[in-house]
């Protein structure tokens, strides 16, 4: 038996737990999944003879290199940040490894190590890092390989929630990390490319720029620039491009509503509330307006937004019971973005029968033959229940299929790595349209950001 | 002779050096004035046979050790974060000190060495921090004395130009490091106190929550809050204060202008501009605005910010020329802020002639037999020339005035510490009105924020 060790059985890892097992038979694989708390990793392996749970605490040094060094493959499903120690074990023991978090530091600095040894580190190998990159990486370099030469560069991406279940007026619910969703986009302004300019939008003006999507069959979704866009142009190889731009999905109109809580300062992360711990929700949203011993909260904040009484934001807020007086916060020494999360919690959780769903929308200019020319992809993965989601499947699955390629030697360049390459995005695309995880491309007329070619 | 010695010859310095060369012949003293570039010493001590003007490197030890050792009394005029090393060698030297900065902790952690050595360390005696310590301390310890109780305390100050020098749209002029102007404000929310209830403002909100102060024969201003209010909490003693704001003046219609280049990101001083070298004044707005090939930068900004065609920001951002597509940047690799800097400075720096203009605004609200009160008190202080400014004046004449009180033995308690106390306050806000430097105070009713007690 081959052995597989998957540490993490967290949300993410339904399908890619799931499709193990499914191949376990045949490829005869053993799987081994440790986590902290095993309660999930055995709910996730169930009764299945080539599986066990095993405890397991990365910080321990000595369970951990038992753990790597009796598997033939290890896939850290950790969050990113506890990666670099498993990988130094692999590197010390001989092993592959896969993870679909960014590359930090740490990891790059075992390239060579990792090629010396002759081992493949794969990395940014779930959706986004991941299918974004297989998908992009084979529509360019299909483009270049006829010769065609890239122009614009556009990539969106939205976890979301399933048509079906989407019952609230804000079109959304907490998908995933619901903090990643409450402190998106801080940290300094989003930069991108637009006809060879370059532009920046700061974050106070990031829910104001959206750009608008049309999905067949889903309809119309806005999306709002990521900070990091043009990282990707070394990456992808795009240096000459005119227009980059990577962006995040959500449904139109969540943006402008969301905007009221960046400008009035309720997603500030950098400091605590006085006594939060005591407050209710309306004293949370008051303590960001003017003090009057008259007006209402409710008054004072139409007023500094300027915020008609039949506007439709002003429903979003309601329905998010901001303004209740009974509703405590009761956490202590909490942040603005804490606070606005927990609201927010109440709201946007899913529920038992909810479903999610994965956007991605992806814009390819080039020239060839002396014309302009685009092509559009789209991909749409609804999830099937809470535990097997849409987020898991599209991050799961490419985890789950690249290491099975890698333990069968299909893919086998060394190093440390994310899938750019035709190795390795051409099997596991292949691969994954049989479970439902495809592109839809359409050839679009080349607008651009300048259509009528001024 | 008793030898004061000076180090730094900067733009605050000219009534400093004055004062003490006015005095030296009475009061028996040899001024050193000490700075890396003697230029500027030796045009403001002239031909004065009671003072010299040294080359000094404060990280030169050597030199820096020997100046200090030669003087009874030390005046660190340098920015804040050099003076540590100097202060160190007045320990060790056993000689008194006065700066205009605020207390380090490097600084504060001398106290008890200090006081070891009965030495006085004299900080904050400026304008702000300084004449707003003395000033506020003296009205709240009067209150305080009569038995009342302090409820409200808010104060505000500016650095102006003149009336008389006042001849643009935006009423202002650079009178002091026209950086700090550009990147108030930066950093994180503004915290404040209203009737008893946190607010915090967003520096996105920072310019358009501003309050009003009428001063008598100068008309009506305007204040934006500092972040910093709260720790005042502790150093005036007003724990059980109700309302405690700290603002910073502007001429009425500024903050509404200025926001303008906070919401688009032109104020912002973490990140550098790709190629800021070759840009010109109009592309450098154009990156904060989305692309279009057919629309003017103009029309693009107005639309970005709503703001109609006969709205007096228009004309304000006119008369600063940015909209200009010939004048170049020329700063290699420069942040927003630098550059708006640069654009600013084209139009504010202050012309041969100008004057410019210190306010200062207090009020103070407190409960008294029952009732209660309001006092307001007003400073204003013009320069008289580039040299003569009312910065150098409201910000050296207490540094100077402190600095022969310690030596002539008028100031005594040792320790590292800022003019709180009446020993301190009271002798320097009384000469300070022999050169026009005084607060104009006016009984007004309480308003609070709380008029009609609801």
């Amino acid at each position: 038996m081959r052995k597989i060790l998957v540490i993490g059985s967290g949300k993410s890892t339904s399908y890619l737990i799931k499709y193990l097992l499914d191949k376990s038979e045949t490829e005869n694989l053993h799987i081994t999944v440790g986590d902290l708390n095993i309660d999930n990793a055995k709910k996730l392996i169930g009764t299945h003879k080539n599986a066990t749970a095993i405890t397991l605490d990365v910080f321990n040094e000595a369970s951990r290199i038992e753990a790597v060094k009796s598997a033939d493959i290890v896939v850290s499903m950790l969050p990113a940040r506890f990666h670099i120690e498993v990988a130094k074990d692999c590197i010390a023991f001989g092993k592959n490894m896969v993870t679909a978090s960014y590359v930090s530091e740490e990891m790059q600095a075992l390239d060579e190590a990792a090629k010396e040894k002759g081992l493949v580190f794969m990395n940014e190998i779930g959706v986004d890092p991941g299918i974004d990159h297989m998908s992009a990486m084979q529509v360019i370099d299909r483009i270049r390989d006829r010769g065609g030469k890239m122009i614009l560069f556009e990539s969106f991406t939205g976890g979301l929630v399933a048509p079906e279940s989407d019952d609230n007026l804000w079109n959304y619910k907490f998908t995933w990390n619901p903090r990643n969703v409450v402190v998106a986009g801080q940290g300094g302004a989003a930069k991108f490319l637009q006809e060879n300019t370059y532009k920046y939008i700061p974050y106070n003006r990031l829910f104001r720029r959206t750009e608008f999507l049309e999905v067949e069959n889903f309809g119309r979704f806005e999306a709002y620039a990521n900070r990091d866009s043009l990282k990707y142009q070394s990456v992808y190889g795009l240096e000459s491009i005119k227009t980059l731009y990577r962006g995040t999905i959500r449904r139109v109109g969540f943006s402008r509503a969301w905007n009221m809580f960046v400008i009035l300062g309720m997603t500030d992360d950098s400091y605590t509330i006085d006594d939060s711990e005591n407050m209710s929700y309306r004293d949370f949203v008051n303590s960001f307006l003017p003090y009057s011993p008259t007006d209402s909260v409710e008054l004072k904040f139409r007023h500094q937004l300027k915020i008609d009484q039949d506007d439709i934001m002003w429903d979003k807020l309601v329905e998010l019971d901001i303004f209740n007086s009974d509703k405590m916060v009761e956490l202590k020494k909490a942040t603005p973005a804490q606070i606005l999360q927990k609201i927010l919690m109440d709201s946007w959780t899913l529920e038992e029968n909810d479903k999610d769903m994965i956007v991605m929308y992806h814009k390819f200019g080039y020239e060839l033959d002396g014309k302009k020319h685009q092509i559009d992809a789209t991909m749409v993965t609804l999830g099937e229940d809470q535990t097997y989601t849409a987020m898991a499947k599209t991050v799961g699955l490419p985890v789950a299929i690249a290491t099975l390629s890698i333990l069968n030697g299909n893919i086998k360049t060394p190093g440390v790595q994310i899938p750019i390459t035709k190795e390795v995005y051409n099997p596991i695309l292949k691969e994954l349209e049989d479970y439902g995880i495809s592109f839809i491309e359409k050839k679009m007329p080349y607008l651009g950001y300048n259509p009528l070619n001024v």
